[in-house]
């Protein structure tokens, strides 16, 4: 396993910005990163609807950015030829996000992270499920949960 | 009920643009509407990703505000004075997409909306399900569920 300190938030932030065209629009960032943890944050403004409250489809994409980027990361630093890609996800608005936001990353259980590497390269196919919360400042809004899956690139290991 | 062509095409895609700041940077646009069928597109461009297909928060976003425009739509239509929102969502993705893409909705059943209207006049607050079909051409790539409500506003009858 490579070193923590290759894959921080500044690392993590490049590729989101890089890699997918609508993220600058939105104003990702990436506030804190750990092997265990990931924060990403988004303005209000740049996600505002008519109410002035944050889209739904902003608050699911920085849940989605959240679990992508967590799990790219995850695949970087173990040095395996994937790409991660989602495939299913269930969200709850429970209260409007009328300022900027916070998704915050549960740590998968190491269980699962584990069947999800060997998944990976047995069967050239991993699969796991991510949650990720979206603060208001102290305020829960958004429970967002998602399927994530890699695969292995054609012509590597 | 006020007429079909005071709330075509335009009508829905200036509400779109002008009620979500992110809207024109995913680059929506209204394909086609009547009272039972609603169409809304995207370029790839905007909304792609590093393996060159639409991102996952694109292709949700753009089905949340198809069940948002219908809905909103509806309220305007009937002149009921109320605001929508979404408040929860499933979504499967089954393909990638490659190309723009088109979120169609399911006509909603008669008796759903009779409901969601009754409810709005009767207790200030509705509620509907949609479900939104988005294609890559003629393959449906992903499938979106959404539930909007929709609150009275204060104030008013």
């Amino acid at each position: 396993m490579l070193g923590a300190e290759t894959f921080g938030r500044e690392y993590l932030e490049r590729r989101i910005l890089t890699e997918f065209a609508l993220a600058a629009h939105i104003g990702v960032s990436v506030e804190s990163v750990t092997d265990r943890t990931l924060v990403l944050r988004a303005p209000l403004a740049a996600n505002a609807n008519y109410k002035g409250t944050a889209f739904g489809g902003s608050l699911f994409s920085l849940g989605a950015l959240t679990g992508w980027a967590w799990l790219t990361r995850y695949i970087a630093q173990h040095e395996l030829a994937a790409d991660a890609v989602i495939q299913a996800s269930e969200i709850r608005y429970l209260a409007p996000v009328t300022g900027e936001f916070r998704a915050c990353l549960h740590a998968p259980h190491p269980d699962d992270v584990a069947k999800f590497r060997k998944m990976l390269q047995r069967a050239g196919r991993g699969r796991i499920r991510l949650i990720v919360d979206v603060y208001d400042d102290t305020v829960l809004a958004t429970q967002f949960e998602g399927v994530f899956a890699a695969a292995l690139r054609d012509g590597n290991p």
